[in-house]
């Protein structure tokens, strides 16, 4: 069966009508030692399940062998199978972790996606990739599966710290720029440490399930959503290197005010869009040390992602608000000059 | 791209020419202790090779997590991506444990699976099953994946010891009692402790391909391939639980003669066929040892089989040689019934 979607206030409501009507044979919950405590009341109002959820620790970390080692081992001592579903109630790391261990046990059970970080709701949990981090590497293994249900409420933002939540809304700024120029314009309304109305979030999460839906491989379109993130991964992987904590919002925003500037300087994205742009983005995020905007090592990556061949860096570029194109060559040159106008965008220059 | 497949004598030099014309950027080989030694000259004479192989110990124990891991980091090491191909040489547990590990690594690159054991050949190695045993279950965890190319050479038989011959002709003898009369009266020729015509092995892997091709995902008439198994893994779970070592093709023998033998008493299989099964079943294999045929265990077991519901026993019958009939409720007073008339067969009651 394909995927039912839920968004919105009630969301979860609706969703706990659908899965009793599915009468699943048996229902685990995965869930992380934060949503435990935030999340997992909530949806026992709405769920009948007194049973004990499967807890992970909080981060990165459990996506790792040993995490899907605990949840399969869990999966098979509760004796689930193709008749039970597991529902991933999370961030971006449960879901993947858990739609891995899923879309694996018994070589597929059904599994739900509740959300419960911005960035899981906008991006990671939409879009049918699973993975684990296997050798230090981020999503090095992992499946295309489709959970059954996605469930995009608002009522798990409410208890989202303020830095989670910018973070989240950089993701919510790309699907804008490369897809919808109407949900640029609302975003003019989002002040830093304050929310979004659910419309905007619901909005954003349905453009990436619309590319997704056009191409679920990333053979084309679904390309798009890489917008700011060549860049911004340059900045993680630099982050990474010298030990320096940076949010994965953070270095997507960077990575798109380098991108959309390149836009502006080698492709077709008006000054005025530009200056839109970087005022926007500018406004709601700090500007990042310049330790991470180091061209040596950034670069160094990006020649070695899978996607680049040949010296030349495939990126998305911005033609217009709400408007990428894929598959345009940069070369390393012009990131390095993208890297070195950085701190400018900042200061006016 | 689909599957594409060699089959019989020359099999190997033409899957050569095959990987040759693809140019995948890397081809990687998956190989254990023993087919290191007695297979991989064999493929370095065909294709142009000469990187080390991953290597694995031989036996089920490298179908675990930890074998999982190895080959995971093995790829990542050598630098394998969605261009380049791995190739899987050995037995079942070399190509359910490969597929498995390269249908996840990257999210799937792709992969060649060349059985080297008659039962891979004609049954382990074709299905687009992978798999490894987790918590001790065998084949818990797993995907649904296709190969990129099958390649089922009779060269590679040549080294096989008798009994691991004769334990993988008891799929073949399968294949012929479902859906193939002709080759049933082929077999007649066959005689423990000699191998067959390549010809025979071949026809029996088109019949797994065949009803694969129709029923991928095990809905309907792929089941059929389930004859022989239920009563059969009801023997190896007892054989397990008392720490006694019994063959696969053994304990299926053993099966097929069980559940032909309820195929006569509950269903459409004429004597006169029973007769025949009976006759050349207990011609090739030697009678199971008593402290196998313990019902308390082996019923327990089928119980709790997810394939069966409600008590009562899904099963594989034959309607006649060459037509086997899924779905039959068999109550387990009856699988009691033939494990109790077992002996009998060999002693000609």
């Amino acid at each position: 069966m394909g995927q039912v979607t839920f968004t919105g206030p009630g969301a979860l409501r609706d969703f706990a009508e659908w899965v009793t009507s599915n009468s699943f044979s048996r229902v685990e919950i995965l869930v992380d030692q934060h949503t435990a405590e935030f999340c997992l009341p909530r949806l026992r109002k709405v769920i009948d399940w007194a049973g004990d959820p499967i807890v992970l620790p909080v981060g990165e970390e459990s996506k790792s062998i040993d995490g899907l080692h605990h949840v399969w081992m869990n999966l098979l001592d509760r004796k689930i199978d193709r008749h039970g579903v597991l529902i991933n109630l999370g961030g971006g790391v449960i879901t993947d972790l858990g739609g891995f261990a899923a879309s694996t046990f018994k070589r597929g059970i059904p599994f739900v996606h509740i959300p419960t970080s911005l960035l899981a709701q906008v991006d990671a949990a939409i879009g049918h990739k699973t993975g684990i981090d296997v050798g230090g590497v981020k999503n090095s293994v992992g499946t295309f599966a489709e959970p059954d249900a996605l469930v995009v409420d608002p009522v798990f933002l409410e208890t989202l710290p303020d830095d989670e939540y910018r973070s989240g809304m950089a993701e919510v700024f790309k699907h804008s720029l490369i897809a919808d120029r109407n949900l640029w314009d609302l975003l003019d309304g989002y002040r830093a440490g304050r929310s979004c109305p659910p419309g905007w979030i619901q909005q954003a999460a349905e453009i990436k399930l619309h590319i997704v839906d056009q191409d679920p491989r990333e053979q084309n379109r679904r390309k798009l959503l890489n917008f700011g993130h060549s860049l911004g991964h340059a900045v993680e992987s630099v982050a990474l290197t010298k030990g320096i904590l940076v949010r994965h919002g953070e270095a997507v925003a960077a990575g798109m005010l380098m991108e959309a500037w390149l836009s502006n300087q080698l492709g077709n994205l008006a000054q005025s869009e530009w200056d839109a742009i970087r005022e926007r983005l500018t406004r709601v995020y700090e500007p990042l040390s310049t330790k991470l905007l180091d061209p040596d090592t950034g670069i160094a990556f990006l020649r070695n992602d899978k996607k680049n061949r040949n010296g030349s860096i495939l990126m998305v570029l911005l033609d217009q608000i709400g408007k990428g194109v894929i598959d345009r060559n940069v070369t390393e040159e012009q990131c390095r000059a993208a890297m070195h106008a950085y701190p400018g965008f900042y200061s006016g220059e």
